[in-house]
């Protein structure tokens, strides 16, 4: 290849996103920065967070430039270097973007991988990446589940829902699970070992509330939150004492105009409830651990990661949009080559 | 006396109450049952928590019944006892009601006071009560701050804040106060040693953000939340990362028909805030060393109780009312005898 295409960010959403908001353009294959790499990019992770980072408003990273290809986690080959740590031809993972040719500066978050050690590539982003380290400590270390507490997860059929599900069963509690659509509900309980699923889809909050107080019935002593908005709103109602919310992501909110927030925030406090605001990032210390103790539950088939792989820079809207319908089926990744 | 004057909540207030929810009644004077006692209350205290009592909404407590008074923590004196543990004359407090005679059940809340150790009996409803101690596990207990680490105060002008503002000093913060109105502000820094004041009055959103900003240029670490709404939305965005927020009221939602809550949960999130509900009931078990504490620091003068007496039972909604309208200077007490 003698081009190198970039899907690029030329118009902040006005909610949801829409095709205009993007425009896949050529450009030459760029050469390294001094001390730094090319990588030519193989998988690209699609993650709401990124529909964060399209928005203009105060956020733990700053927001992507319009006319920047959108910021993304990728797994490749080092396609050229001027760094002695980097060799043409290692795998490589790090903070890139939706593309086919990154510069990696250096100083930044590359980092080599084993693929030899994984089915695919693109386990480093899902089990291994930071799909998986954001279940692992996010319920393991900021909420501590102890055996025999109920573990409630929201958007549990998606990537980090149903990694964070299985690893509250290894940890010993009952896990119930929120998804939307019969479908999802019925993967939660049979490839993911859930003990109980709540479809959200059709009910009103008084019936959302009841449903999840049925398979909850002693309440939830852990929370993990991927949606936030009337999801959210029905749990807190489900909140046992001393509960630990573990606030990790809200995508239904992402795209709306108008946000819901927690307006029974009433509920956190009758309860003596702990909301905890999570971001993997400050774990990074600790991802070898994490990243190996995730390896060996997969290995020895504790685990199951699904993938949902869509092919093709050109696709990239369509593919980010699944996160938005629900449609995908484990975590989201790109196939760039 | 040989009438027992009741306030009666006879209708739950939609919204703000009015005077037509409550009725003065009078009844005989009670006689203790079986292993109680009656106490005449001289002193009760008026708390945003009652509001929250008047409405049938799950909580923490049960509602207040139609036709019974309003439950109220109030100090007295033992007029009749069918309990060996109490005699005749002497000084109690416990959780009771708005009326001038209450039966008190063996096994309830009611506890012997020294008021010889104190200026007024009504200091048990303040810095030695309920209040002080809320502030004192609230801040210490659950946010534990360091010194040099910013706390912010919502209602700080009120009985729990101005409380937590020189707790905050006596930790070796920096304390910056939100309250409505010039008055106030001059009052936490003049009279509680406050290091800076924010007056929510007349701001909208981001006049209220830029304002706190102001005040806490490196954000806030802690935070004590004592009002809700508007005032809280803009302390969310004055997070500083891993901040504190202790949820000990929402008096700003008590009132109205639609609650705000938090719409920015994201900010929480991002800065990896932690959100706590507190209620003062869990530290049950820890009153008597946290009232030695808060009485020596009294004593020696590092401390300031104010409290506002407002006079008669026949005043008790007017009374009540000043907590919603911010009349009320330092802790609400109402005089019955």
């Amino acid at each position: 290849m003698t081009v190198n295409r970039r899907f690029l960010l030329v118009r902040r959403p006005a909610g949801e996103p829409v095709e205009e908001d993007f425009a896949l353009v050529e450009a030459p294959v760029p050469s390294p920065s001094a001390g730094g790499i090319v990588v030519r990019n193989h998988f690209a992770s699609l993650d709401p967070a990124q529909r964060g980072w399209m928005d203009d408003a105060p956020s733990y990273m700053p927001p992507i430039r319009l006319g920047d290809p959108v910021r993304a986690t990728t797994v490749g080959v080092v396609h050229a270097s001027d760094n002695p740590d980097f060799h043409e031809g290692q795998w490589v993972m790090g903070l890139n973007a939706l593309e086919d040719y990154s510069v990696a500066a250096p100083g930044g978050f590359t980092m080599p991988i084993d693929v030899a050690a994984v089915a695919s590539p693109s386990n480093y982003l899902s089990a291994l990446g930071a799909v998986g380290l954001t279940a692992y400590f996010g319920l393991l270390e900021v909420a501590r589940p102890q055996p025999g507490e109920t573990l409630l997860v929201s958007g549990a059929a998606g990537a980090v829902g149903s990694a964070v599900g299985q690893l509250g069963k290894i940890a010993g509690c009952r896990v119930v699970g929120i998804a939307g659509g019969a479908e999802k509900c019925r993967r939660l309980i049979e490839n993911y070992g859930f003990d109980a699923a709540v479809d959200y889809k059709g009910k009103d909050h008084a019936a959302l509330v009841a449903a999840i107080a049925e398979a909850a019935p002693d309440g939830a002593n852990v929370v993990f939150e991927n949606v936030g908005g009337p999801v959210l709103e029905a749990e807190v109602f489900n909140l046992a004492l001393h509960a630990r919310v573990v606030l990790c992501g809200l995508i239904s909110e992402y795209n709306a105009p108008e946000k819901l927030g927690l307006r029974n925030l009433w509920q956190v406090l009758t309860r003596r409830a702990t909301v905890h605001g999570f971001l993997i990032a400050d774990y990074a210390h600790r991802f070898a651990e994490g990243g190996a103790q995730m390896a060996q539950w997969l290995g020895e088939g504790r685990l199951r990661a699904d993938e949902d792989v869509q092919e093709g820079l050109e696709n990239a809207y369509a593919a980010f949009m699944r996160l938005f319908s629900g449609a995908n089926t484990g975590k989201l990744v790109l196939k760039i080559a």
